[in-house]
């Protein structure tokens, strides 16, 4: 791949390790827009952008990377997206889709650019640039969503994730990705979130060892991005909600009901689900 | 403290470990029972144990520790109980508490043993001997439940555990740790079953990280000993379950309401209760 200039939109954990990586490990050149000027000079400082970026940038940016909060990257394109060069590549780092391919790919039809959604799959319990890490996505999985792009530029993006130190790229489309998505990250965030709030939570020190420590790690969470994600994908939310409450409410009636057999067959199952996957 | 002779009977992962840790650490003399030959030769061979132990072995037992399912370990004692010396320390590894102090203090006390009850909190998602190790509780808390027994063996097995690796030693009564457990172990294992039984857990390849990682984990569960263990705890671990439940569909309610705000503050909640714990 020839040398691309990349703009990043937005240099918080994910968009601060998105410009680290590259900087890192591929040979492109990286700029950087940010709302907090502190964070642009960090930025400068550590090399992980060669400078700011400015609207101006747009015209000769290859690749325009959006690390906002989903309706915020809508509204950045919407702003800034006549100023694109026919042709940039403009993806999105959004842990939902269908809430912002769908807009993302009209603008894109309307103003000449070219949209490839994308969502790395990788995070951390702390936010902002400051913890972003040119490794955090070593080994994970790039979620490539190219609705409908040109096979040049999905292509693009699928060398670009591997170059960054991803572990496999899978392409999907907005529906199946939300689905996953749905199950795999939200519901564990609800989870843990309601999990810490029963009364024992507070007096767990000294009691708790392994399984307490990562049912309960992702609730710090950012509540305003999370709230975002969750009402954006609230169909396939409120369906892995409905069926985590039903199984839990299995496992409840069979020990309330003190049938063994039934509380270890619910068990088993788990288990060899487990085995299934060779995990 | 002066070598003691300490009979581990049943040399699964917890048993094999402290067999090994005790061995590993301390300068005490381990010998080890298990219904299988084959284990105790491994044990032998690896110098977890000394020698395979006898009924005729217990009368010069100092430290009897029952690593056996919980009600098995009742009756270990029951019947071969009356072999020990007067004096000779009973404690045990059980993950519930009421389900067995209560019974192992009453043969105590008509048998003339000392009963102290004992939970080491950690674990693995295999099990048996071979994956048991020397260093599987550093670091982690080991729960003593005294259940009234003298200072002088609540003591020794305080300075025990500390020999052998634990981080801390937490003294609780059998309630106690009934409830807490409940909370900070059964209820991850049951939801970790549930959690994987939803339809998409199958093709999650691909589409997950850490938090589905963490959160299904422990569901490769030894059904058997779970199964136990839940029934012997069904009212903490159902009262918990409650909770869960009704803080799952609050979650759900803000979410098909579309309320951002209530969800938000849910959301808070959680991150304010990791905060608060420093986590």
């Amino acid at each position: 791949m020839q040398s691309k200039t990349i703009m990043i939109v937005g240099l918080g954990l994910i968009g601060g390790s998105i410009a680290k990586a590259l900087a890192a490990f591929t040979p492109h050149r990286v700029l950087g827009m940010d709302l907090d000027p502190e964070v642009l000079d960090q930025a400068v400082a550590c090399g992980a952008i060669e400078r700011p970026g400015y609207v101006e940038d747009l015209a000769q940016t290859d690749i325009l990377w959006l690390c906002l909060y989903p309706q915020a990257a809508v509204e950045f394109v919407r702003a800034n997206g006549s100023a694109l060069k026919d042709g940039c590549i403009v993806t999105d780092a959004c842990g939902i889709k269908n809430a912002v391919c769908p807009q993302l790919k009209a603008l894109s039809e309307e103003l000449g650019f070219v949209f490839v959604g994308g969502h790395p799959m990788a995070g951390k319990e702390r936010n902002g640039f400051e913890v972003s890490e040119a490794t955090l996505f070593r080994g994970a999985s790039y979620l490539l969503v190219p609705c409908g792009a040109p096979r040049w530029a999905a292509e693009c993006m699928r060398e670009l994730a591997l170059q960054m130190g991803f572990g496999q790229v899978v392409e999907t489309t907005p529906e199946h990705h939300d689905e996953m998505i749905a199950y795999t990250s939200q519901l564990p965030h609800a989870l843990a979130c309601a999990y810490v709030l029963s009364p024992r939570c507070l007096g767990h020190k000294g009691y708790s060892a392994g399984s307490y420590r990562d049912v309960s790690r992702v609730a710090r969470i950012n509540e305003t991005l999370w709230t975002e994600l969750f009402l954006e994908n609230r169909e396939a939310l409120t369906r892995e909600l409905s069926t985590l409450v039903e199984n839990l409410q299995e496992i409840q009636t069979a020990l309330q009901e003190q049938d063994g057999e039934k509380l270890k067959e619910l068990l088993r199952r788990g288990r060899e689900v487990k085995e299934s996957l060779g995990e």
